[in-house]
């Protein structure tokens, strides 16, 4: 008998819980599924043996204590900053750990501390970063093994609307965290081209797309992630001249979402004051310098040389922008403004599902002649509860827990998954599970 | 005998003390002239009598209570975060207090503690803020006396070469803070259009200039500062339509510094790592997708659409960023690497004069009748020491100093010159001393 902690029993976690819930008696597991909410947990529990629901808070030190002593491996959905808190626990008590979080700095100090402990401490399995890595490393050692030479690798992934319900001028849905969305691109994107390092700064990384073709899905674009010079190491890629990656959206997405970026809509740096009339165009209004309230549209399509007839200035208008409407947000920042639009206008109907798009691109050379791989994925959602998201997140993190209870993974400290003991088994169940790759 | 402690003998002193310095037999002055380097404080005093230096650390408490015991007036030129430790014990040991920074949270805190001490904490008594405060509300008081209603007030002010120096593609020289330059326009700019409420983000700060002409001085243009709408109530601007304040250059010099902050240039928020071998040329490169540093020219112009014959070319040409020389900047920000190279290229020879440049525009109806009031101040530097910024910041100080310890000033606590008791004492001195506006 194996115990299994999951801490959380939120959105993400539906999928996970499913797969584990599943497997419970095959595997022998007891299951608990912790969470502020008891209801939560129950919910997701459902008619279920083998799993208890646990009111917990984890920054309660007894519970947190008792709740890690008692299992033997724990599956922490807690927001990335939060996962230290348990982390600790699980070096004391000598415990597995998994989350699909990047390794902040405070989690890869603990690395020595896990393996003394013999125990592992996984990140980084879930969707992008997990997929990625899993289905990215197996490309590389794949080419690796022809005595093939990277010399471009690029990867890219969003989560967006399935095409079938893909029914509103920006071709875009909130499938995911609606605040990184609208924060997105505000840092300076680094990344490696043609042997040169590249930096786009805030002010142009949704005018420096790249177009990606996706077959049977048409044309995306893709803008440049924060850091993929970060990737060089773990992924071996020294000598790759190029090391790209972005995140999706359907073509013309960017250059909109530009306007409203240029416009300083997506600004989360100061509040707006003693706003309580405010209605979207008069904010809109005070963004445009010699516009007002009559001759707004006029003006911002003036001011962005935009014909009123411009699929851009229709995506603008779509949002409601122009509309005499009040803002029901005081004292919040043009950022909290626009997201509190954005989720009334970008949100799942019932019936909506959503789509996972993550393709890689990888240039090689083997006896200086140079070869291509590309290897997509498109995984669509079933339902609200077990979207594309939950699924591509949480099966990779449901398989890992059971490949380490099972004692086949021999890794032990603070690792991510690129190693063939990871993503060949992880891989393999995902595209039994309807995740799989295409290669092109 | 009246005694004087000033504190900081740094560049910006060297007017204020020389005044205080003249002004001591006649005031019956007792001047101390504290700093970190008693040489620095011992050469600004020079032969002068009834005037000591002091090596003063002002985080060492006891030297800081000694002196600030044993004074009746501080005048404060530390930077702007320290000025709350004299000012507690200015509190403690009931003494007046002067500086010409920006009245922070902490130092209001401190208004009614100030006035049951009886004493007076006059901030923003410099140039921008203060002499901007005194010849603004003189100018306001006016058009109030003769029963005018303030339509429209525009300030500007700047700190440049004088004309007969200006020497460069620029038309511009640093004369103050070099890093106050580079990170200027980070921040969205907040100010009042014709009733309206208007935001510039940082993205277009330079691209929205207006021109401001100056009599015998040709057009200059004005960029937006931070924050305009915080003037609206100390000046009474409650009914005007339209408050705008800006910073000043000579036209032309916005629309190319706003290709280094497209560029990415004055980014301070990461560090370059490992950059050892950096050249300005790879730097530049870096920014630009596609380029390389055979065709980094071609590709910038491409970018920016300009030609090579272009003003704004010949600028960023003229720095060097296109030189294959080293940086000599490990581990710096672009901004901290923009600043080095532009303290090579726009630092004052020695025989340069800087210039001051305010004008203030205001318009107001009398009887629903427009009337315009344009008030401008030209103020050149003397010599290297004795410059135009050091005159024009120092000497409101000096004089505002000589008021409060002739008993002519009736404000207590923490206060701004914004009263008639400030503005007209000292504006009829700064007159005598060529600091004068011309009235058009």
């Amino acid at each position: 008998m194996k115990k299994i902690l999951v801490i959380g029993a939120g959105l993400s976690s539906s999928y996970l819980i499913k797969y584990l819930l599943a497997n419970a008696k095959k595997e022998n597991w007891e299951i608990t599924i912790a969470d502020q909410s008891i209801e939560l947990a129950k919910q997701k529990i459902g008619k279920a043996k083998n799993a208890t629901a646990l009111a917990f808070n984890i920054t309660n030190e007894t519970e947190r204590k008792a709740a890690i002593k008692n299992t033997d491996l724990v599956v922490s959905l807690l927001p990335p900053t939060l996962h230290i808190l348990a982390a600790k626990e699980c070096i004391a008590y000598k415990k597995h750990l998994v989350t699909a979080s990047y390794v902040s700095d405070e989690m890869k100090s603990l690395d020595e501390a896990a393996k003394k402990a013999d125990v592992l401490f996984l990140n980084e399995i879930g969707l992008d970063p997990g997929i990625d890595h899993l289905s990215a490393m197996e490309m590389i050692h794949k080419i690796e093994d022809k005595k093939g030479e990277i010399i471009s690798f690029k990867s890219f992934c969003g989560g967006l609307i399935a095409p079938e319900f893909d029914n509103n001028p920006w071709n875009y849905k909130f499938t995911w965290n609606p605040r990184n969305v609208v924060l997105a691109g505000q840092a300076t994107a680094k990344y490696l081209e043609n042997g040169l390092l590249k930096f786009i700064p805030p002010n142009r990384i949704f005018s420096q797309t790249e177009t990606v073709n996706v077959v049977n899905y048409g044309a995306f674009e893709s803008y440049a992630n924060r850091d993929s010079l970060g990737y060089i190491e773990p992924y071996g890629l020294q000598n790759a001249k190029t090391v790209l990656r972005g995140t999706l959206r359907k073509k013309g997405f960017s250059q909109s979402w530009n306007l409203l970026v240029k416009l300083g809509l997506t600004d989360d740096s100061y509040t707006l004051t003693n706003n309580k009339n405010l209605t979207y165009r008069s904010l809109v209004t005070s963004f445009i310098s010699g516009a007002n309230e009559k001759n707004v549209e006029e003006k911002f399509c003036q001011f962005f040389d935009l014909s009123k007839n411009s699929k851009d200035f229709k995506r603008i208008k779509w949002l409601g922008l122009f509309e005499n409407k009040t803002i029901e947000l005081n004292n919040a920042t043009p950022a909290q403004i626009l997201q509190q639009l954005l989720q009334q206008k970008w949100s799942l109907e019932n019936s909506d599902l959503d789509m996972i798009v993550m393709k890689h691109e990888i240039e090689y050379s083997i006896n200086n002649k140079k070869h291509k791989a590309n290897s997509t994925l498109i995984v669509k959602g079933e339902d609200k509860t077990y979207t594309a998201m939950s699924k591509t997140v949480g099966l990779p993190m449901a398989i890992a827990t059971k490949l380490i209870l099972q004692n086949k993974i021999k890794a032990r400290g603070v690792v991510i998954p690129i190693t063939q003991e990871f993503y060949q088994p992880i891989l393999h169940e995902l595209a039994k599970n309807g995740i799989q790759f295409i290669v092109e």
